[in-house]
């Protein structure tokens, strides 16, 4: 049996997508984090640094942290949604690398300072649309390009840059001038698994 | 033959470190971010988002920019750097993507706000100080279970942290207080491979 450890956020919905999409059985844990049960021992035992998602494989005894790390073990678990055709499989593991390290960071520091920093800093709200657009037009023109951020497949790529969109879209954060980026996020949305993925454990609310 | 193109920066390090400790022969392109030559259009090819490193193989014609990607794209070649055991190959992966996604982001943005924002923001300051220093909590902590930050094995998580420490100290972000990782860190360091691999194309300067 799989275990996730997840609350409603962008890192969360990246598993719960890419579970549904591969329809694999697995127990659910909410981990309540208006609550602060990330930080509770039996979670920190999980992920030492208390960030969610955690997936626990009771199969093998894996237990992962960090939401790029769950999508590519799960990826390579069913060989699904990820190619192993050498060159596809790396340029997937390229753009996974891409949103973790670049689209989701500096998205996550936007939504900081661009709806929690008392008093608002203009500099730096400026700095992080500037950031976050310019991975934006770099999504955008691989999707003028490629049907899907990897290429010709859907996979786990796609996975992670739209759960942190969905809730860029939810929060105001503009991304319709990017045409190729935009067509691309309504294709994924309408994904009957991304649209159960999202609602797990609850759907994400507005700001 | 393989091909490196990167600058002398923290993540450009990473993978001069890794191709010195496989002693992989490869020819090096320095891209002089000073110049902008990370922005010509020869460069815009391999990467569209225009930063280093970008490794190029010519036995399989594999592109790869994001330096976590070609981290574990050299470590499966090679199988060398990663445990081909699953728990430790997935341990491996996942404190690699917590450097990916947490560690190398959140120095970034402290290096912007505590030695180029003109005029000084206090708040973001501390915001970025105290976020890097509970990333290297919960490596200090890593590194007092086991001697290497993926378990006992020297491997491409030790490589990753290792080249954005470097720059860390360099430029004076203290992190003496957390002894783990300052063993860890020394013990890294001393390496003939990683000595050879922080010269690549030349030393980094201070600030």
């Amino acid at each position: 049996m799989i275990h996730l450890y997840t609350d409603s956020s962008p890192n969360g919905f990246k598993i719960s997508i890419a579970l549904e999409e591969l329809n694999l059985t697995y127990q659910l844990h909410h981990v309540r984090i208006d609550a602060g049960e990330h930080q509770r021992p039996e979670f920190l035992a999980l992920n030492p640094h208390g960030r969610i998602p955690v997936l626990v494989d009771d199969e093998n005894g894996i237990i992962l942290f960090e939401s790029a790390a769950i999508l590519l073990y799960l990826a390579n678990k069913t060989q699904r949604l990820i190619s192993s055709d050498p060159l596809q499989y790396w340029k997937t593991v390229q753009w996974l690398i891409f949103h973790a390290s670049s689209v989701g960071p500096i998205l996550g520091q936007r939504v900081h300072f661009e709806m929690f920093e008392q008093p608002p800093y203009e500099s730096a709200i400026q700095r992080y649309r500037a950031l976050t657009e310019s991975t934006f037009l770099t999504l955008d023109q691989q999707l003028q390009q490629s049907p899907w951020i990897a290429g010709q497949d859907y996979s786990i790529a796609d996975i992670a840059h739209f759960s942190w969109l969905h809730i860029a879209q939810i929060i105001g954060f503009d991304f319709s001038q990017f045409p190729h980026l935009s067509t691309w996020f309504q294709r994924v949305a309408e994904r009957p698994a991304v649209q159960r993925g999202i609602s797990i454990p609850h759907p994400a609310t507005g700001p």
